[in-house]
């Protein structure tokens, strides 16, 4: 068995995982969710980009708000908020139950990757789905008012301190995914980068020890998708941390973080691919429907 | 200012404290809340008989369920049984909100009695509502089974094992709260006994080291309300209990456990005042509407 192993951050990666996950067998196709994003609050265990990777896998992602899960409702946080308690980070009632689960299952001693699985099963989610670590990654900001933990930056700020640096905490002493590692020894097919924020979504997954080593030397080819179009991000923060850290946003500019590792890159008929090194496949990247996520992953096969 | 000091187990205790605190100056009433009903589940601190005090005093109490909190949603718990979770205990998405801020209060080292105090204020309680003790008392039940944790006792098993005993873990090394204790030093006006199950939401009060002798030795009337009305509980397992323990129910049962302690005792006309020490009220103790926790609060405060 070859396998597809795709590397995910949140919303973006996650309709190309979904596209991914209808197209393959699901014994082809491990996905790998990055978790620089996850924190502590209110108590809980919050995994955004796992969650959001359950979620539209599992066809339980909210259409309207783009973000959290379908039928949601939010007594919890209109009484939370008149308790006086913290509430910039939104938690819908359905979404809570995930998060006291996972809490409550990793405090009685479970992995992360077991609580991720055990829950992926019980919502019918058939391919693999594994966070990028079972030890805590924190993906922090240097702004001008210091350094700031990435929720606290992304939501509680609205990403408004301006990015000087980027870190994941942990990272260096932190294991990969055994079962990351061990499908890329495995002969993968081929590995994916899904259309991340590549600064916050996936080089946390590249900073683990032996990732990037791993993967250059597994001899399947690398294929990324631009988050970038025209010039902006799709969704999130991308193309403005870029340019506060001193890049103009462009697919280009993302295709270069990845440098060597890549050999395929796809991206718009109409970015600028000059400066590019791996093959460019042009393709429609926008992901509205469905049937785009498929379209896209049916492009991103058939490159490989 | 002289102050009445009224314990309290969770509904039927409730409704006589919200009677109470319809009738007296916020600063004239002291309601001490049982905790041994206290236990921790899915993570969270929950404290049965402080939040169905806090959402009756608040006017917030659910009035078709009889337990929990008013206009409630359950998408939480809906969500939990979905992924697998324990859902035994019914946690509504609103009564969830305060289980998680008192939590993650706790966690942040504040007391117990300083969590109860400030959602009290925020919910617009005025007079005084404290926990019988910041530290952890747990009421446990022993059955043919061995010994359970009361709420695994009451609400998983349904009360249904045939109780041998009740103790109080904890309760012999536990501080009762020294606001509890300095307010028995001050010449209270009374202390009232709630119409709450004596065994399991009094006594636990009643076993922290100084608290029974600082009633006897203040001088004040004590005063219990009857929880039994025709051999029966209005609501829970007082008579179940008193039963299975080896003692007919009446309200005279009721009376005789609290022994030397009470100088009044209020109990419905139809009762068998028989053997009964302290003096006896007749009054009705059926509590429905306001009117009549009013009217009984009333009753109480007059034989005082």
């Amino acid at each position: 068995m070859s396998r597809i192993i795709a590397l995910s951050g949140g919303i973006g990666g996650a309709k190309l995982a979904l596209g991914l996950a209808s197209l393959l067998p699901p014994e082809e196709l491990l996905i790998v969710a990055n978790t620089g994003d996850d924190f502590e609050h209110l108590g809980l265990s919050i995994s955004p980009d796992i969650d959001t990777l359950t979620y539209t896998l599992a066809g339980l992602d909210n259409p309207s708000l783009g973000w959290g899960r379908r039928d949601e409702t939010w007594s919890f946080m209109e009484t939370l908020a008149a308790l006086g308690g913290e509430t910039w980070f939104r938690l819908g009632d359905r979404d809570l139950a995930l998060h006291v689960e996972r809490t409550q299952r990793l405090r009685a001693g479970e992995t992360l990757t077991a609580v991720t699985q055990r829950i992926a099963a019980r919502l019918g989610i058939r391919a693999t789905l594994l966070p990028m670590s079972d030890d805590a990654v924190r993906t922090r900001i240097r702004t001008p008012e210091g350094w700031l933990d990435f929720q606290h930056w992304f939501v509680r700020e609205q990403c408004r301190p301006v990015v000087l640096d980027v870190a994941f905490d942990g990272a260096a002493g932190a294991r990969a995914n055994p079962a990351l590692l061990a499908a890329l020894r495995a002969q993968p097919r081929a590995i994916v980068i899904c259309p991340s924020n590549p600064l916050i979504s996936v080089e946390p997954i590249l900073a683990l020890p032996g990732v990037r080593d791993a993967i250059l030397g597994c001899g399947a080819p690398v294929l990324a998708v631009s988050p970038i179009i025209g010039g902006q991000a799709v969704k999130g923060p991308t193309a403005t941390m870029l340019r506060e850290l001193g890049t103009a946003p462009s697919a280009a500019a993302v295709a270069q973080r990845y440098g060597a590792l890549l050999t395929h890159y796809v991206m718009e008929s109409a970015e600028d691919a000059a400066g590019i090194a791996p093959k460019v496949i042009r393709a429609p990247t926008l992901m509205r429907t469905l049937k785009d996520k498929i379209a896209l992953a049916r492009t991103v096969l058939a490159a490989l």
